[in-house]
């Protein structure tokens, strides 16, 4: 089966990533691969905060880390959640044995925010990918942000909002029986996401069959195939870094029709 | 099967939620069926805000429902989330033509926050069980009250952290492939969640076959039937209002055991 660029590079990705999660080293080097991206703190040198109150925090609550580190670990009792300021950290989860990446975080990112709810244990172990610096905040220590900067605590309010939506599409999408109609109602939600890209009817975004596989509770060589068949149908076209649904409506009218064969057969099925 | 009234109670309820909501009145009457239960604003009665603050959020942005009352619809484009500050509101959706209920809110309760989101869509219905009152915020109005009053902003902040939580276990244990891992999984979850309340080694709480059916994923009569297997077990208890594990490292040793039957079978298993 023919894959595009996007769907091949992903297993070489997540090697790599493993390499420098295994091989990387451990030492607390304090060089950080400053990123060019905003981050919570940088948008908010406005009026309502001076750049000495960003630099304050960050010399206060910043924790730096080296590629490698374990900046906390699944099962612990967690006292701090982290905004993450500069490089990237990935979530691990060990589901049964089996370690499952969640996601990879990104400057602005909240993170191991459930220590902010009282005797929460860490749902999952954050490990650096990168350098990087994270603020380190406490109950007491957030609540007072939130208190000084109402630009922070609108900022949170809207990125805790997107991942619950996030979330509970997920807990939708694995709760239809069959392969397909997870697949394109994974990507009918993520096209909803989009609206605001809309050129021509067409909508476009960027995903990978590994961000897919785990949207949809699949593993990827099942996403793929699916994937495979919708481009074989015409429904979605994949090009070096995006996916393309050329016409929503025919998208929505196939999950329509995945729902009547669903009905009709009572049973999950698996072929287009 | 025997079940306690606790397991039973609930198809009663449901029953009676249905009557309310199909049969109740579609009037615009004001009567509202106060609780006693403190709102997101009641507590805020100290010194950072005054009664009348309050009050006026209420007079300004308040709007009553009645029993019956639909609130927003999903698939419409939503402008404002709500706070709900008196009665019971519940989020129901339709799955393939099928209406499921998603939970019923209570005072203090954050719903149709989506629409903070630029361009989302409502994902459920709200409809109202009984007289009551919201507060309807658009983004700018949230943006101000969470300005001005930042014990309202750290108690969002927990509410979505304590909802994102709830829904990062509920997608863990959709992921397990066996019905009474499913099930052990989540009561272990809620013990966790409820370890301040532990006394003696054992640890209780109060769920529905319902509410435990939706967290899993299945259908109530088959959490229904691994209850009561693990009632047999005397993994747990289940007395008039609550349920109780008396030990929970016995639940643990469970849980582990069922993990290695299901890697040596590979495959969905369905006794214990």
């Amino acid at each position: 089966m023919s894959t595009s660029p996007l769907f091949d590079g992903e297993a070489e990705l997540r090697d790599r990533t493993l390499a420098t999660r295994i091989g990387g080293p451990m030492s607390e080097s304090p060089a950080t691969a400053r990123t060019d991206e905003p981050t919570m703190l940088d948008e908010e040198t406005g009026p309502d905060l001076p750049v000495s109150q960003g630099e304050r925090l960050r010399a206060r609550f910043g924790r730096r880390f080296s590629p490698g580190e374990v900046i906390f670990r699944e099962g612990e009792e967690g006292t701090n959640a982290f905004l993450l300021e500069e490089g990237r950290v990935r979530l691990i989860k060990r589901v049964r044995g089996v370690e499952r990446s969640l996601m990879v975080l990104k400057p602005g990112d909240l993170f191991g925010e459930s220590a902010l709810l009282t005797g929460a244990l860490r749902s999952s172990t954050a490990i650096a990918l990168t350098a990087g610096l994270a603020l380190s905040l406490d109950q007491a220590t957030l609540q007072n942000l939130l208190e000084r900067n109402p630009v922070v605590a609108s900022r949170l309010v809207k990125q805790l909002v997107r991942r619950l939506r996030d979330a509970e599409d997920q807990i939708e999408i694995m709760m239809l029986s069959d392969t397909q109609s997870k697949v394109v109602s994974a990507l009918l939600k993520l096209a909803q996401n989009h609206m605001e890209s809309t050129l021509n009817g067409s909508i476009s975004f960027s995903i990978s069959p590994m961000e897919l596989s785990t949207r949809v509770g699949l593993d990827v060589d099942t996403v793929k195939r699916v994937v495979q068949e919708l481009r074989d149908g015409q429904y979605i076209r994949v090009s070096e870094e995006r996916l393309e649904i050329p016409d929503i409506d025919a998208l929505r009218r196939l999950f329509a029709l995945l729902g009547v064969k669903d009905e009709i057969r009572g049973e999950p099925d698996d072929s287009v």
